[in-house]
């Protein structure tokens, strides 16, 4: 029973017949076929404005793309030391932007505040000897499994832009954080202030496709000569396009991401006092201990290790394809356990 | 009757089962899976030597990322100059490696000489001033369609690695080049003194796969870093993985360059004083002119103008999904028309 | 009165007698000629062990050269929160060294301990996922003007090196450092478990002059290839060089440290609670609030702010060249005020 | 009796009183210092226009630094084969710009044409796949010791700008170029359409000094960052920039440069019949073939071989500081052995 991650799940079989239905006939490629073509339309109407959506493989490089459009070489990318981009990316955002550095902040449960925000913008102002504040980048959901509310994304953003900064979201679970809230997408993104987003799907059913999406397209810039040069640029674009439209369109997205955190809340409460942080989307974190931690393998649960090697922490996740009866079965041995 | 590029064809069925096949219950992400596990395997068969052999998902990152566990970034690499590397992709060598020089190299027919590659040394010798000659990149298939002998590949390792370079071959349309020579995989390149392979399986019925191969552990180094802070590494990495064990478990691979090449050897005859460069894989350079260019257009036959705009030429490409029936529409327009 | 910076200081007369000396008759470029020749026995002896020793202009070049040696583009550099890398290079060493990330560390009065490291180094486990842990950076004296004592050095490399980091130095004040400790010059670096000293010269009495000093060769790798696109390799290297022969082997070096230093002591007595940190070299650190500050002003006296706009927080720097009246002066008035 | 390089020289009386003049009393670091600030008026009245003019070290330096505001990561600056910045400068333009490809054009004598631009321009044109073309830059004089008349530098600066291209001039060896023509600086510089000068000091008196100068202000962009952080921006700015003041103000420019190109005349007039190119500048270029060559050498004539090894060329440069003597003995020599 594997709860490793929800990059361990298989495709969704709506995906699958989508990938298989625009397998007809040659189409151009690099993006000018009719599938990829209907990218802008539909994200647009999916967030209620004319958006600019281009279509990637990974994570990764929906974040690391959007952020060298957002950021020059020399800027400063403000984001949360437990971020994706700052922890899991082996220094992707440095790759692409050509060299802009990260900036750390603090902040419980895996969310920046902005009053930490303002305290490392304040701490060294800006001059010619260092690196100038660009971007900020929240995770939504965040990397420790909450959820940043409109409000606070707003107050975020806020703050940002009167300090000449640009929003990235980055959204690989962002399916899950609209689940949570039950907001428009767009409450979390342009309304509230966000620039640019990563939408991600290969977490949350699809074979591998993200979306890179511009709220402002003046921020677009020359997104697509990076996307290139970075080998990005897919060939036969027609079979990622289908799957983001089949995701999108057929509700996947949210039908997914409501089974997902439904099961992850049920985990959580099983967890009891052993849960480190509110349960607000699919991931659960634990403060286990060595001895529960072999406990629970022992019984065939499989699961990551979290944090300092030392600190007995554990990480959860559960994704849109988990059995219920391996999900009950979790419950029951935390239950017993904790 | 679109002859635009093979990269408008569609996925071969015997893909997109494999892929299929592979979407059964939870797999390790990142390439932690029992397909990608395979592939090492898989490739030292087919090459009959050991190799290590990589997933990505376009033929820009399989190049890019080879080419920077062979360069520095202050490396000269130097490439026909109608290389897909030099022309085609950006400058994503230049991204990956940090900052490689390309070296562009004459050559008749697309393909490079060990007497070109000599002068080339020669002009400028090494100093601290200048970049540092490192690795000699060919095509194969060759971007004009044509093709290296096994003896011609082996006279330009020779003279690469004696001083001082690697050498990596762009194998795009590898199958192809395979199927004209009727030789071993291992003839144009480990054994002729490739040191590692671009192979490609996109272009001749895969969805998107790639592999990087390494026929020389040793130059492996830290391709794994790079590819993953390149956004090149795939969550789901089983279901490239699956690509590219059908695609060449299957016979797949020379089944459909086979076709694709005997449809372009028909074209070619057609268009007999027509042709400007030998066809030995699937690709058709033609000198038409623009009158008969518009008059082919005007029968529904669709391909890229090349070259300089006032050139007159053009490309037709054969893939392995054509139609009999739309093929001997163009032998015929253009037996009719040269 | 400034007490901006030693940056704002004059050439010491020694070293401008060593430049014209210099210039005389041809002489060899880029590096190639007697006076830069001398610089590995120069700094071999001054150290008490073989040392490659390279001179280039600014302190900036001389640490991200160095960085861009012993990190790759996908590292990590370990460095404390203030570092002049981190908050006074415009993101230098991410350019030179293509990409790598600065993981930033607090610490009292600008120093790193072992525990404050290993945290940040147990915190996130290295992966492919994750930058590489590469380098540990200390700056000596530090940026708040302390001064790492030789076992803390030594306590610091073990636990690098032990981790499979290097350790550099960033020594733009080292002759500072060196005359506050007393010690040998071997003593806080390669005895302790430096691999690489930006040794500087320009603050003290220079005209423009460090030098990037390896004690292990190993490490040297491609650093002149490095320097040479970086635009750091001067064609009449002579004149760099002079300087340096001239600060070490003339005593300069220690003299204008001591005398600096003794400035700065009697700056940090006078300025009794305000002080902010000790006085180890030849900054001063006040926390004065804005009345005091605008008090001295109006008194001639000039200096910068530090840190956050409404700290009140200022820093005061002896040079080498200032007069002992308007230190006398400062002290007073600071005196009378704090 | 040396005749390798205008590097090899000394630095010119006039140049080194100015550095000990600049030194008197404290001055701001980094550029805001008053003899910085006169940069902008002095190279303003000296090409009879507003300008901004920045204060580097190095040609090198000069040169990526002014490619890195012209052309963006992906872009594809044209220049001659033998142009200084794709033979000898370590890839330095690719470092500084994040990648851009040298597109290395043929030219007889060391200069290009507008036909052989505007060919290369048309043999692949700019789509998403391909570097995107951004600058020409032009050397002026030629690295083959000739130099572009106004009329020519303006054909191919129209060219340049109608394909929407910038220019930038590398003028390492500027002053010889104007000294040849007896034609005002503005008459090849932006009266002719060029965007961004490297205007050289250091191979004709100075220390070490060049002016990176923008003739269009909307280019210069953030050329302060990018030269902050590549650690090219001086603290003891005020040492810089006094050379250049002195270069300019007291006419050394003009005078060391035609007393160069004269003594270059006059070699080349000895060298008769083994002349490889018209002598326009301070270098001569000769096919000696070895025999000649080992003759000089072993008569006390030290210079460069040229080209490949097996070429039999040398080259031969005239620096302003050359004795008389020497010059006649050599030209003897030269006129005995051609």
């Amino acid at each position: 029973m594997r709860f490793y991650s929800d990059n361990t799940a298989t495709i969704a079989p709506e995906i699958l017949s989508a990938i298989a239905e625009a397998n007809r006939g040659v189409a151009i490629a690099y993006g000018d076929d009719p599938w990829t073509q209907r990218l802008d339309p539909l994200f647009g109407e999916l967030f209620g404005t004319a958006v600019r959506a281009f279509a990637v493989l990974t994570g990764t490089a929906a974040n690391s793309l959007i952020l060298a459009a957002l950021s020059p070489p020399y800027g400063a990318i403000f984001v949360h030391e437990e971020g994706h981009i700052a922890v899991d990316e082996c220094g992707a955002p440095s790759f692409f932007t050509g060299g802009a550095q990260l900036m750390l902040l603090p902040g419980e449960h895996g969310k920046v505040t902005p009053a930490i925000l303002r305290a490392a913008l304040d701490a060294h102002p800006p001059s010619v000897h260092s690196v100038q504040p660009a971007v900020l980048s929240l995770t939504q959901a965040s990397e420790l499994g909450t959820v940043y509310r409109p409000e606070e994304v707003a107050a975020l953003c806020e703050l940002a832009h009167a300090r000449g900064l640009t929003v990235h979201m980055d959204g690989a679970r962002f399916a899950n954080a609209v689940a949570f809230l039950g907001c428009a997408p767009a409450d979390i993104t342009w309304r509230a202030g966000v620039d640019a987003l990563s939408f991600g799907a290969t977490k949350n059913g699809a074979l591998a496709a993200e979306a890179a999406i511009f709220f402002n397209p003046q921020l677009v810039r020359d997104f697509e000569l990076r996307r290139k040069r970075a080998g990005h640029l897919l060939s036969k674009s027609r079979f990622i396009a289908a799957q983001l439209l089949s995701y999108v369109e057929s509700g996947l997205w949210l039908r997914n991401a409501r089974r997902a955190n439904s099961m992850a809340q049920r985990i959580g409460t099983a967890a009891g006092a052993a849960l480190l942080h509110p349960v607000e989307a699919n991931e659960v974190f634990l403060n286990l201990g060595d001895a529960r931690k072999a406990a629970l393998r022992a019984q065939g649960f499989e699961f990551y290790d979290w944090g300092a090697a030392d600190s007995g922490h554990a990480r959860v996740v559960a994704a849109w394809d988990h059995q219920e009866a391996d999900v009950t079965a979790l419950c029951k041995a935390l239950g017993a356990a904790c």
